[in-house]
């Protein structure tokens, strides 16, 4: 079976946002096996949408629909669809009363446009929306399979996970499984990963092996189909061994991990609690470590020194070592996070200070970073970082950084990984 | 003239990454008063990618091919768009010494597949990529306009912006010029905002007003055309009047402004340097107007106090008034703004506390903020927000707000705003 996916809807072809619901939709086919071989985009006119479903209908057996199914006049997917196969709309009592009840609860009365919503293709296996207004529809017709869904990501990826995969999947019907598994990586860029692992890439069947990368980490995504979930991750996790063999050392996590959530596991593990002492940073690196549930006892807190003299009220720092060093120096990064440290009476201290850019910083070219690491009563560890982009690019570069170098500092000095 | 853009690509189809080239392209094309009509994506893919220009050929006047011009064998854009036009592929000679010193200077030899970059379809201008290797191209032919663009966006952007931009104008040929502005809101939800200006949004013809929603806020984008820059601007600022009229109290900034830059505008002229002691934001408030250049001197620093304990011992706060209206009350949160602020020796002092989510704090649901302003001497004013969204989108919502309501107490206190 393979698959188009028309996302409807003008804000797409005015560039205000972009197609993420296309992408979301792949990655969910993806794990089904069902093969995507177009994404369309078209606009909020019943003309072109037409000729779009003619063109689809011929390339695709299965279509899928985001978008247009809201109440306004310029909602029209399940009125062009309909029209175009012949098929009449008919109310849906269920989700007429859902609508029904929301204006009611809030005190305000129904019109005519938001009717319009519970309207569903005849024939069509309701989508249950319980995140809009707007139900969902499955339609079989004629050798082609239409889904249509809601354009907000809200209302769609719910939908479409709870709702619209197992259907799909019971339609596809030929007992085999697919499961996915992405290994992240962290230290060397994409170019490298993919030398390294050439031979891989290009003689892989099953499982495939797709690389991506972003903000300064590349993945690969292992997929493999078999007859059962259990002979799938055999297949998955000798494909991993014969990757980790080659580029294990810089390998740090997998799936949704990040940095932060796996410095965070490791010092939940090892009972340790942190404190930090931010300059270009700001309360960045604090503030990622604080999005991972769980991060509470571990978390102590901090201080943003944003300023020399700050550093210097607020820390404790020798005025002298200032004067001497500079606020951009690994003497200053470790006197920061040793005196954050005991202020905070945490087992870890961290320290950053640098010019994240454009400008230079005290003396220092932009992109010159210092992170210090206080772990205990040894003495700091300091390390330079020298980068290169943006402002914002180096500060967010920066804590990346200082998770994984911090990580490899713990179990150096005998912490246990996870 | 109208438009199609098509993303040559399978990872896009792999649902590996989100099509913001088609978004950045579009956005670009509106400026210039292009019409889009499709987005397309295809695979690497020879026969599928044929059949895509054939469809668009038949439909769009100006067809902006993006990805597949790498040295890979999956790499195959100009060379399918070379055999469908019967063009030869001819080796552009400033592209190919460029190629050559790049990797000369890093003292490694060229192969075949990074050569093959320097091809350009015969006949076509090459547009110079100044961030990567391979050199983009525009054609015209028997009535369709050809542009080809790289796939990475940091090479696609400026090739687009500096070098194919002026060229597409010149081929417009129609005199006119076209300008937009973005108009930005908070503090009033996206429908609320549409029904309000919706006859403006019904009648509009030049300009046009585009609503759009995300995170929280709501824009409008004023596009207007006409013979030249200062009438274009004319029509924009009276559509502006028009709209401000009505929901002008909800109006914060244009373009790419955000509450954090504008409430640094508003401290930086009114000379005011501002601190701030952060609970379940940890951090994320000052980061995000440390990402404001110029900052410097505003931003002097602050706390991230995580625990009761951290409250007390880094601010100094009473013990007593933790133990009688927790960590999540007014009290607590002005408790916060004024020592911090005391402290760092600011102007202003920020207090942030509250229950994120997912879980009760401290006897408070979740979702339950406090936020704590101290300017001056003045009693410490404090707001409380009831939030339902998950964890992380609380504590951007909680940082927004601050940003906001800070903005309005310092305007409503006399200072200046901008």
């Amino acid at each position: 079976m393979n698959a188009e996916i028309i996302a409807v809807g003008s804000e797409l072809l005015l560039g205000q946002i972009a197609n993420t619901n296309a992408k979301f939709i792949s990655t969910q086919l993806s794990e089904l096996g069902i093969n995507v071989f177009y994404h369309t985009v078209v606009g909020d006119n019943a003309e072109r949408l037409k000729s779009a479903i003619e063109i689809a209908e011929a390339r695709a057996d299965l279509i899928i629909f985001s978008g247009g199914l809201g109440p306004t006049k310029d909602d029209l997917t399940k009125e062009t669809i309909a029209k175009h196969l012949g098929l009449p709309l008919v109310m849906d009592d269920v989700a007429l009363k859902f609508i029904e009840e929301f204006f009611a609860a809030r005190g305000r009365g129904m019109t005519e446009n938001n009717r319009k919503q519970a309207l569903i293709l005849e024939g069509s296996t309701v989508l249950a929306n319980h995140h809009g207004m707007a139900p969902g529809m499955l339609l079989e017709k004629s050798g082609n399979t239409y889904i249509l869904l809601p354009g907000p990501p809200k209302e769609l990826e719910p939908m479409f996970q709870f709702e619209a995969k197992s259907k799909l999947a019971a339609l596809l019907n030929d007992g085999s499984v697919i499961q996915s598994h992405v290994l992240r990586f962290y230290g060397i860029g994409e170019a490298e990963l993919e030398d390294r692992v050439q031979d891989i890439l290009d003689n892989q069947t099953n499982p495939t092996v797709a690389p991506l990368a972003s903000d300064g980490e590349v993945t690969l995504r292992i997929t493999a189909k078999a007859d059962n979930v259990e002979d799938a991750w055999k297949l998955i996790k000798s494909k991993e061994e014969e990757i980790l063999a080659i580029v294990g050392e810089f390998h740090y996590g997998y799936n949704d991990d990040s940095l932060a959530s796996k410095l965070v596991e490791v010092l939940i593990h090892n009972k340790l609690t942190i404190s930090a002492a931010e300059s270009l940073t700001a309360g960045l690196f604090q503030s990622e470590l604080a999005e991972i549930p769980g991060v509470g006892g571990t978390l102590i807190g901090g201080v943003v020194t944003y300023t020399p003299e700050a550093k210097v009220n607020q820390l404790g720092i020798e005025k002298s070592l200032i004067e001497q060093c500079g606020v951009v120096s690994g003497e200053c990064a470790g006197a920061m996070a040793a005196q954050v440290r005991k202020r905070f009476g945490t087992d870890v201290g961290v320290g950053l200070t640098g010019a994240a850019g454009p400008d230079a910083h005290d003396g220092q070219p932009p992109g010159t970073i210092w992170l210090g690491f206080s772990i205990g009563d040894a003495e700091p560890v300091m390390h330079k970082l020298s980068l290169q982009g943006m402002r914002n690019t180096n500060r967010i570069r920066t804590v990346k950084f200082a998770c994984s170098y911090l990580m490899r500092l713990l179990i150096e000095k005998g912490y246990e990984k996870i």
